[in-house]
């Protein structure tokens, strides 16, 4: 289970658990391939977590594109000592143009990181947290995650050991008992709530895994008011940090290290090449095109909105210009749309009607090019023969001869001949 | 009391309780007075914080230099929601060569931060944080800081209401029985340490301030174990964010904020301009000679260790050549000086023989130059004039015309005909 290392330190946490506090929607590239790394993703992450936008006193980079096309070195799972806030530690180089444009590899074209299946995620209540109380476990989630209870017992009950991130372990008294019989966890609950400080609105997620462990998760629900700034550097310096820290590895070519915090940045920003250039060369949008979006609900399953794309431009034309990072401005068809986000990434839209995009001098032949759902990188090729993959894979995605070029850093490649321009 | 601000919010720590928490040996500069910031003191906070040592791949800023002077524009307490660790925010500038030789200001030459008088500090031991127990007081704690107990009662007892940091109210029970008579805190204690998740080894210290009110405050032991990185950025590039943050803040004249975390940070690297002035311009010290320096005691108070200097250079003479941060290499007397800095810099030691040194064209006339103790800069200019004090402020520390004239960016200076050199 433990894939990954901190380099020196073994710190190995268990990958399930670290996906299920991460949400459903969050999968991490795999180790060797090649990602996107977005500056600007990154800086709203820090903003997020420092509760502060960027100061306009930033110096400019201007030798900083707004993507860096890196090779994604190493990936460790972690989680805060003190809040169990999930984050990953990812190690990334910034590639020369000839290793961006190297063929797929499998591992670029692979699945998503493995999701537990039998788990249940409960929003505490006020008399969850409370100090005289227990838990209460819906029955289903009871019956779906905890071992069967021995109903020949009066009242029902056994002892429960659960694992936490860090290890730990978490002793619950389980007891079927009431008016109208329930399940709570009585005896060792409120010590976990307090240990934990967990508060009405935070959740806990109980795991049951292929190993017969039971796992436990905690999230604590945004609490802005309590978000303070780092104690270690001012968000200012955060940002400088970044922006200077890229803007050195792409100058020289050279590993550096950020930090992912799933819950705490608006937006995915190391995104695989592979589903980079699917969404930005292979897939056509426009103005008033329908889309559809996942969204992770309260209870951590997955819920789709649906939106149009009303215009397509610069985020930040002064100091990114030609970036995709939330190039797609949206109107939402929900009446909740006022809390999600006015404007998306390419790929994190699925347009409702697309059609490939491919130069026409070689075709490829593709097995089921725009399936329903998310389509693999992987199913496009599986038509080609592999003599051609390379050519193809390396040609493929540099089908915008126009702005994503420039932004991809081939100003010297240029427009040729058998590309089709995008829009 | 609330002498600083937020920006935008009102944020008012208790000052009186902050600094008692930081420690008797933390002191913050005035607002609006000049300081010296130390990249590499912040640096090693940084490096401390998240436990993890500059990293080689860090680009070099070669127009930084290792001290900046800077005008103070702002200072606000702070402490971690989390952690009720303490830390400071400051808003600094660097200044122009024209601003950096303005005289003194009287709030330059001004007096320490204001530290409690009547407080106690107590390391909590294993009985103190047992759930079961109570708090321990020792009876001269008790009764220099708690408001007396009324002895007729069987037994005596009265209820406490202590503030924290946060102006979160705690009560506790306080009872004076068992054999022998102890002072105890019992009900209310073990919903305290539990809030603030204490353990042995971490310190409470309750002050009873001017206003009769009953403060309190934590500190945790430092815990190595459970430092982790921060989710929000590597160190690698908090480490470049705050060179490349302070690079452009002196480029360009502008504003930068730092945090500076007293107990995280190895030592003070916003000094008064005075005190360093003072410390590396006008002290001969040498190699062989002795001197004392103040330490922080378990119990919040301080005492003096003795040690001698051995060596006299530059920590890293490739990345801060001509830097006064731990430029002397000291060893120490007590057998414990194994756990002691084997570098410290000319502001926080007091040589043992010492004399003056001013330019002999304008002797100064001292009232108690070197007063055992910490002699003030406010000494030194008591006996002067005002009408000559802004001359003699303003040429006094440019009393060494190579390598502090270097560092403190005074090229175009020079040693002029009336400045001695220094050694």
């Amino acid at each position: 289970m433990c894939a990954w290392h901190f380099s020196g330190e073994q710190r190995c946490l268990n990958s399930e658990l670290w996906h299920a506090c991460a949400g459903p929607l969050v999968s991490l590239p795999a180790v060797g391939s090649r990602v996107i790394y977005f500056p600007q993703g990154h800086s709203e992450q820090v903003a997020a977590s420092t509760n502060k936008e960027v100061d306009s006193q930033i110096p400019n980079y201007p030798n900083l594109p707004p993507q860096l096309i890196c090779q994604l070195h190493n990936v460790t799972m972690h989680a805060d000592a003190e809040t169990d806030e999930v984050y990953a530690q990812m190690t990334l180089q910034p590639l020369s143009p000839e290793e961006q444009k190297e063929p797929f590899l499998p591992i670029e074209l692979g699945a998503a990181s493995k999701q537990p299946t039998n788990y249940f995620c409960k929003t505490l209540t006020a008399s969850d947290t409370s100090t005289h109380g227990g838990f209460s476990v819906p029955r289903r989630s009871a019956e779906k995650v905890f071992p069967p209870l021995d109903f020949s017992l009066q009242p029902p009950c056994q002892e429960l050991i659960a694992k936490d991130l860090h290890d730990n372990e978490w002793k619950f008294r389980h007891i079927f008992r009431g008016q109208p019989k329930r399940h709570l966890l009585t005896t060792g609950w409120s010590v976990f709530v307090s240990a934990k400080r967990l508060v009405a609105g935070d959740s806990v997620i109980f795991i049951w895994n292929d190993n017969n462990q039971l796992l436990l998760g905690i999230r604590h629900a945004n609490r802005p008011q309590t978000i303070m700034p780092s104690s270690v550097l001012s968000s200012d310096s955060m940002h400088i940090g970044l922006l200077a820290a890229a803007a050195h590895a792409a100058a020289t070519n050279s590993r550096f290290t950020i930090f992912y915090n799933p819950r705490a940045s608006p937006s995915e920003f190391i995104i695989p090449l592979a589903k980079y250039v699917k969404s930005v060369y292979h897939t056509r949008v426009s103005v008033g095109m329908r889309f559809r979006m996942l969204f992770e609900t309260e209870e951590s399953s997955v819920r789709r909105y649906m939106g149009t794309i009303t215009t397509i431009s610069d985020l930040d034309s002064v100091r990114w210009p030609n970036s995709h990072w939330r190039s797609v401005k949206v109107g939402w068809d929900e009446s909740t749309a006022g809390e999600k986000q006015p404007r998306v990434s390419l790929w994190e839209i699925e347009p409702l009607t697309t059609f490939p995009m491919y130069p026409t001098a070689f075709p490829l032949r593709l097995k089921r090019p725009w399936a329903s759902g998310l389509p693999s990188m992987h199913d496009m090729f599986n038509g080609v023969k592999n003599d051609d993959f390379s050519r193809y894979s390396s040609l493929m995605w540099l089908g915008d001869g126009d702005r994503g070029a420039q932004s991809l850093n081939f100003q010297g490649v240029g427009a040729s001949p058998w590309l089709q321009p995008k829009m």
